[in-house]
Parts: structure tokens; sequence; C-alpha cells
């Protein structure tokens, strides 16, 4: 007894992993799970099978679980998020002590992190919520991991995870501790947001390269797999190459044979509503929840598609668009990474959780959904200016964005001429164009709100913060 | 005593001038104001100024209030929303009887109002949430009113409000009952949004004429003025046009000294995120709410918009341009509208509210800030198919699309190639070709979700609901 040096709370695949990944990394691990009514015990068949003759302790029950833990025990939770947390945090309660460390592994939202956090505090358990990515394989060989919590609680967890972690580009852990509170599983939401973002350009991409060029899928493929050995290198472009390569019993290519009806989990949607709760602008990744959202309107789509009137298509030069694309992707996944560190340093900044997000972006370039070659300038720029505003004002990426422009705008221009949507990539033009306009329309909105609605507007001319009122219809 | 007909709580500039529209059309009101220690009443103000003379009764107590009110009461809160209300209604609680109505005015969350309906169901007391449109002008003259609550309280009320709002195309009043529960501040609040989303357009064709083809603010008032004469007739453009035509003192356009930062009060946001809360697709209206938080980002985009290499302007045809925008608003607006009636439609269908989409088409067609021509369309488009699932379906809009999308593309591929952003214009060109694309690329994005996390998707030639999984790595 009081021998395991860690404990994993919930045996679902995920959780598996993970103890497995510890084991391997030579810690002693013991296991608890749930136990249904009736059920053979999933502790049980873990230890008789996958665990078998390793170093794990099956506990029996939560009090033996806790009996079996060295104090301050470590406890890490991969339990579904939402209630299944708080049920499992209210089980515990009789058999905390003060000093132990719980952590959620799962993809809590950061408001219940920072609520539950707050609620053990009062008892002295440290809480932390670590972000974890990389799927079942990323569990198993080595995930990303995003850490965030009780200050103080690092150097005791830290052994653990920076062991089972993937590896950085340097060879270094995808495993730093991210802030404070709930910054770790906020930093994994944006985390995801990225990824729908990525993914839906990557969509976009590709139905520009079918619907213009008329390609197969295996020439696509083959397309992807060339961006791939490029700037675009990443886990995405990777398997999306690989996706097309992929045939149907028949012969023909799955990926064709799939409804275009993108289901989603929720936490790019949560990304979005935090942007507008928290006054950030995300254009591109809500755009991206959004076409999810499109995507299931099957019956309005296929009813409104043949009353409208066919397009003639643009044309194009294949291999100019082909390489205007590759640009394009480039261009919008560097607005994507923008978009999403603006809003970790925004909402850092509002909560004073004290992000490193030169540590987020190393701990994303291994085991993770969004790892790429980028990250590693991303890194870079933070490393040289950690207190950037924002990605795009970094000199080398403002230079490649004017660089890169000009192919953007013909992608997009080709799309709008040829009624393709592309309503990510055209997200992200109408980002990067707003943000180099010295000044915009929005005055004309100011004086509308003052017209009726008496709302009042500042002037250019006058210190901020004077505000002045005109009598719009009387003049 | 016991003799007025309604009551007015709360004496702001809003609360005031409904008062005194009520009083117009020969109601007697009771008004009360809560007061703040050490200051003159506000009531007693208001009876021997505006008040004079009418048939008023200025209460001195919460008490004298109600004393004053015939029964079942009928009570009007003009009060900020949030917290204020559940004060006013707390200090309400001992007076209340069963069988009185509630009506909260202000801009109230729906879900705030849900919440309140059910607590005052409680003790037999009816709860409207309405919503009220119009500004101070519309409030003392004749406001679009919104009002949704509990079943069946609409006959009561129906003739106070029927009397004091504004007057739709055909005559009849700007108010209708909306539907059940919190639909009157639901719908009060889509009204915002799609007021968000028009005034972005508007400010997007002004940044065009002013940018693409250098136009003075004078000749800019006069092209708004001649499409307010068409079939973007509107309140918005109308006062587009009259702020282009004020000077400021040194005879220079007043719009111009005007500060290009968006201020915004809160509605737009919540309709942005009631959308993702509710898996509906909103891309025009974020966008527009998006557009007003990047203009705020006003360090950032001047030190951005030093580095980028400036755009040799794409040439334009001065008329045409014109007319193309022209065409391009009128395709965003009904776009706009589209997307608010979604919204409506797919919330009232899981809240089960029933509302009546002509009736709403109609409250806005006077007194609120979107009122247009266009709206006597939708309303005719429910009148013949109340069960409409998009309005882009109606046959009349779906050619009219059909008819506008050149000039749309042009005036957007335009904008791309100038790099002026239209984040709002591009955002519902996407919408439209998404929506008129019969496939779209989201097989390829639960193909990426089936690689990486097992999500499975299911296929074109099998039935919905079944579901499918691959191991692309290993085929």
């Amino acid at each position: 007894m009081n021998s395991s040096q860690i404990g994993l709370y919930g045996l679902g695949v995920m959780g598996q992993n993970l103890a497995l990944n510890l084991e391997d990394n030579g810690f002693s691990v013991s296991v608890f799970n749930r136990k249904a009514p009736g059920e053979e015990t999933i502790v049980q068949e873990f230890i008789e099978n996958e665990g078998k003759g390793k170093n794990f302790y099956g506990a029996e029950s939560i009090k033996s679980f806790f009996e079996s833990l060295k104090t301050p025990r470590k406890i890490l939770i991969m339990v579904k998020a939402g209630k299944p947390v708080d049920h499992v945090l209210s089980n515990f309660l009789s058999y905390l002590e003060r000093g132990d460390i719980i952590i959620d592994g799962g993809n809590s939202h950061y408001k219940d992190t920072m609520r539950r956090k707050e609620e053990l505090k009062k008892i002295g358990v440290r809480y932390v919520g670590m972000g974890v990515s990389g799927g079942e394989q990323g569990a198993r060989f080595g995930p990303s991991l995003m850490p965030g919590g009780t200050p103080g609680t690092w150097p005791e967890i830290q052994p653990f995870f920076e062991k089972i972690a993937a590896k950085a580009f340097d060879g270094s852990p995808c495993c730093k501790w991210v802030g404070e509170d709930g910054a770790g599983h906020f930093v994994k939401m944006v985390h995801n947001g990225i990824e729908y973002a990525d993914m839906q350009l990557i969509s976009e991409a590709y139905h520009i390269l079918k619907e213009s060029l008329g390609l197969e899928a295996v020439e696509i493929g083959k397309i992807f797999e060339s961006w791939n050995d490029r700037s675009l290198n990443s886990y995405l472009i990777e398997i999306t190459s690989k996706i097309f390569m992929v045939s149907d019993d028949d012969g023909l290519p799955l990926v064709e044979k799939i409804l275009d009806c993108a289901a989603q989990k929720g936490t790019g949607r949560w990304t979005a509503i935090e942007a507008f709760e928290n006054n950030v602008a995300l254009p591109g990744i809500s755009q991206a929840v959004i076409a999810r959202f499109f995507s299931n309107l099957i019956e309005i789509r296929d009813e409104f598609s043949k009353t409208q009137r066919p397009i003639l298509k643009a044309s194009a030069n294949k291999e100019k668009l082909i390489g205007n694309l590759e640009k394009t992707l480039l261009a919008c996944r560097l607005a994507a990474y923008a978009e999403g560190f603006f809003m970790i340093s925004s909402v850092s900044d509002e909560f004073e959780w004290n992000i490193n997000y030169s540590a987020i972006a190393k701990i994303w370039q291994g085991g993770c959904i969004i790892r790429s070659a980028l990250l590693k300038e991303i890194e870079q720029a933070f490393q040289k200016e950690p207190d950037l505003k924002h990605l795009i004002l970094f000199d080398e990426f403002s230079e490649q964005l004017s660089d890169l422009q000009a192919s953007w705008r013909s992608v997009v221009g080709h799309a709008v001429y040829s009624g393709i949507p592309v309503p990510c990539m055209s997200a992200y033009l109408s980002l990067y164009d707003t943000l180099r306009s010295k000044s915009l329309p929005a005055n004309l909105i100011q004086a509308q709100r003052d017209f009726f609605g008496a709302h009042t507007y500042e002037r250019i001319d006058k210190p901020r913060g004077q505000f002045f009122h005109t009598d719009w219809e009387n003049q």
C-alpha cells in the first residue's frame, strides 16, 4: 500500500493508453474505473490483458485506489467532460487529503476547471486542468499535453508528463506548464478551434482542385503529398494526402463515398462562443464552425441548388492555380494560428494567467492534430518578442503575408467568380485586409448609431474618451 | 384609486416616451421610478413637466403605484436589462396578485425572460417579454413592438400596444403576438443582429465607393439617396444618405471626422453566441459583430498597415460599380433577413414557441431600425408559405438571387483584388454558394475526423444513421 506513484481514474481508450504510456516510462500506476452494476469489472479486465505483467495496481474501490497511492497523491482523471467529472470529484471528497493533486485530462470547459479548482482549494487540494491532444495513438505513444492550474503544482507532476509526452522539433517534451487556473483547458480549446479552421481550409482547397481543375482523388492526394514536403508540412496535410489514396471495395476513392455532412463534438463551438463572450475577433474559426453547421442543411442545399443557374467556370491555369493554392493555405494557416494566439493572449491578460506563448508553440509541435512546421517559426517569434501583440506583426510573418497576398487574392477571386464557397479563406483575407487598413468605415457605423440611438462618437481630432453627439436630422 | 389602466415603471427617456405615447392614445397611466436617496423625485419632475395636465398618476411608492392600477394589473417595466429587472420584480413580490401581467420592455436576454416567466408562474402572475425598437423617437410616436410570453395574455394587452405602435405598409399596427415564452425578446435580439449586418454591409459599400472610386461624402450621400428610392428603400439607407450631407464647423464632412472604432451594447454578440449555442449557421451577423471588434484594434492596424505593400487598385467603371454595389447590397440584405428568420425558426421549433413569421415581417415594417421595403415581400412569402424552411427557397427570392449573383461576384471580386475588406459581403456570398452546392467538401472533414479520432462517417450510398470506420493508415 501507499506505493503507486500516480493514479489513473477512467479506463476508456484514452485512459488505458495513458496508463500504458506512463507504465512504459517506468512509473507505477494505480488504475480504477467506476463499476457498472452487474458488469464485470473493467479494472480486472485491463489488469489481466493490456496490463498483464506490468507495474499496475488495479484498485477495486475508491478507498483502495486512494490507499494505494503515495502522498501527496497525483490522480489523473480521464472521464467524459461535464457532469461525470463533478461526479468523480464528489466521490473523491471523503478520501482527498490536503496537498493531493487532481489532474483532469478530459476536454473540460475551462470555466468548469476554474470553478472546480476554486472548490477544491477550500480543502487544500490542488487542481490541474490538462489538455490532451493526439487521439488514441498520441495517448499511447506521445501526446501533446497542456497542463495548467494551481500555481506551484508543476514541479511535482512534471516528471510524469514530460516523460510520456511527444517530442518537439528540438527533442524536448511537448508538455510545459501553460499557466494558472483554467489556462490548460483554455489553450486546448483554442487548439481545437485552430484545428477546425485548418481542416476547413484544406477542404476548401480540395473543393477548388476538384471543381475548378476536375482532378481525381489520387492526383489531389499527390498534390497534398508534395505540399507536405514544403512549408505546409503538417499532420493534417499528411493525413489528407493519405486519405485520397484509399480506395473503396469497388476501386473508387473512398473519400468520395463519404456523406458531406460534418459532425462536431463541441470544442470548436466553445472557442467561437468564448471569443464573442470576450470581445475577441475570431473570424476564421467562427466560419469553420459555421461551415460544419451548413454542411448538415442537406435538404435545403439539395432544393436550393436546383433553383440556381449554373456558373460559367472561371478559367484556370492548372499549375498556377495549384501553386497559388499552396501559398493561400500557408497564408491562411498563419492567420489561423495568429488569431488563435491572439485569443489566448487576450483572455490570458484578462485572467492574469501569465501564459508563456512560445511554450505553447512548442507543446503543439508534436503529438497533437495541429502540429506543423510553421509552429517552429511561431515558437521563435515569441522567443524573440514575448510581448508580441499579434503574430502578424512579427517581421518575418508580415513580410511573408505581404509576399503571399497576390496568390491569396487570386485564389479567393477565382473561387468568388467560380461559385465555389471559400468561407474560411475569404474570412482570413478579410482579417488580413482589415488589419492592414489604417482606416476602416466604422466611422459610418458610429454615425448611424449616434443618429438613431444618440450613442455618441469619438473624433479623430480629439483625445480618446471624449464623446460627441450630433442631432443629424436637424443640421 | 384602482383607476389607471396601465402602469409604467422606469422613467428613463424610453420609459417617459412610452408613457407619453400611451397617454396620447387615450390611456390613463400610473408612473413610478425608483428614488435615489437624497435625489429629488423623478416622478414629480415628470408629472410637473412633460406630463403636466395629462392623464397620469405619479406614484410616490410601489404600494401606491400598485393601488392605483386596475386589476388585473398591467405593468410595463422599462429599466436596464440584467439585474435591475430582477431587482424590480423582487420589490414587486409582496404587491403582486394572481392574474397580474408584467411586461418587460427592456433589452433582456430571452433566457432571463424564460426564467422570470417560470418564477412568476408559481404565484399566478403572467409575464411578457416585449422587444421595443425604434429608439427614443419610436417610443414617443410609434415603436415596433415584439411581445411574447405567457399564453393567453395577448387579448388583455393588445389594445394598449397596438394603439401606440408604428404602422406597417398596409396601415396595420407593427405589434403582434410573437409567440410563447421568451419569443418576444428572442425576436428582438435577432432583429438587432440583422441590424448589425445591414449596418456593416452599408459601411462596406461606403468603403468601396470611397477607396475605389475616390468619391466625396456628398456624392456618396446622393448615391445612397438614389438607392433609397428603389428596392433598397429602408430606414438605414435613408439615414446613411443624410449622414453624408452633414458638415462639420469647418465645412468638411462630419462623418470623416468620426473615429473608426465601432462600439456595441451586446445584443449583436448575444445573437452570434446563441446561434453557436443552438447550432445555427449565422455567418453574416457573426462577421458584422467581429468587424466591430476589429475596428477597435486601432494600434495593431496602425502598426500592421505600415508593414504591408500597398495594393495596385483594381480598375473600375464608376457607373457599373455603383450599379453592382446596389445589387450586392440587395442580395446581402436578403441573405441577412434570411439568416435571421432561419435562426428564429430553428430556435422556435426547438422551444415550441409557435412563432408566426409573417407577423414578424409585418412588425418590422415600421418603427424599427431594420424597417425596409423588402420586409413587405418577406411578409408575403411567409403568408404564401408559412412553413418555408429558408427564405432563399421562396421562388421570387431564389430567382432574385440568381439574377443578382453576377453583380455580387463582381463587387466581392473587385474588393478582393483591391484589398478592401468586405467580411460581411463575402460571408453572405459564401452562404449563397454553400447553399447552392449540392455537394460540399465536408466529406473530407469527416474522413480526417475518422482518421485521427475514429469518429466514423456516413456514406452517400447507405441510409443515414449508419456509421462506418476505416483504418486509413493501414489500407
